[in-house]
């Protein structure tokens, strides 16, 4: 059995420009490092899995579904399977820990 | 719908002395800023949630099973439902991002 994953083990994924995530799953969950260079974007999407993410540092400015909301760190954000969501940020770069549940098959 | 958590929504539990928790919950997943003291612990239990944790600051001393780790940023650790694991931190103070999934109800 293998519980522990070094930097080594994550598959990076650049989702847009100046957008990266390493990812790593267990069962039911997926584990994602994020980083936002400034001035970049996760563009609106939705996606059929649930998302819970904390900010570590900067801003996220967000939208999802019709509420709008400047995120810093602390701050953690909840999408429900099939909602649209998305965020920029500003002169920050942004680092976030994001979960979902099932992993994403698009990130695996 | 509210889909964001200032820093006053989460629930702060102390598990253990100098070792602290603020959880928040979605639907199939649990949200956990954790924090360590130096010379802190989490004692060895096992709990019937998924959880997987990414290490952001400090060092974490850790036995998952019949595994022994000393963890660090960006390192990432996954503990399946029953598998017994506990660990404890040194010199430094220690943060972790700690997902549960379900949720923990011991957490709730």
């Amino acid at each position: 059995m293998f519980y522990r994953f070094g930097h080594q083990s994550f598959k990076t994924i650049e989702p847009a420009p100046g957008f990266s995530v390493r990812a790593i799953s267990g069962k039911n969950v997926m584990l994602c490092d994020v980083a936002l260079q400034p001035h970049s974007e996760s563009p609106l999407h939705s996606h059929p899995y649930e998302e819970m993410s904390l900010i570590i540092e900067g801003e996220f400015d967000m939208k999802i579904g019709d509420e709008g909301q400047l995120l810093k760190p602390g701050d953690v954000y909840h999408v429900p399977p099939g909602v649209i969501h998305g965020g920029v940020t500003h002169e920050q770069r942004t680092v976030m820990v994001s979960v979902f549940s099932p992993p994403r098959k698009d990130y695996e």
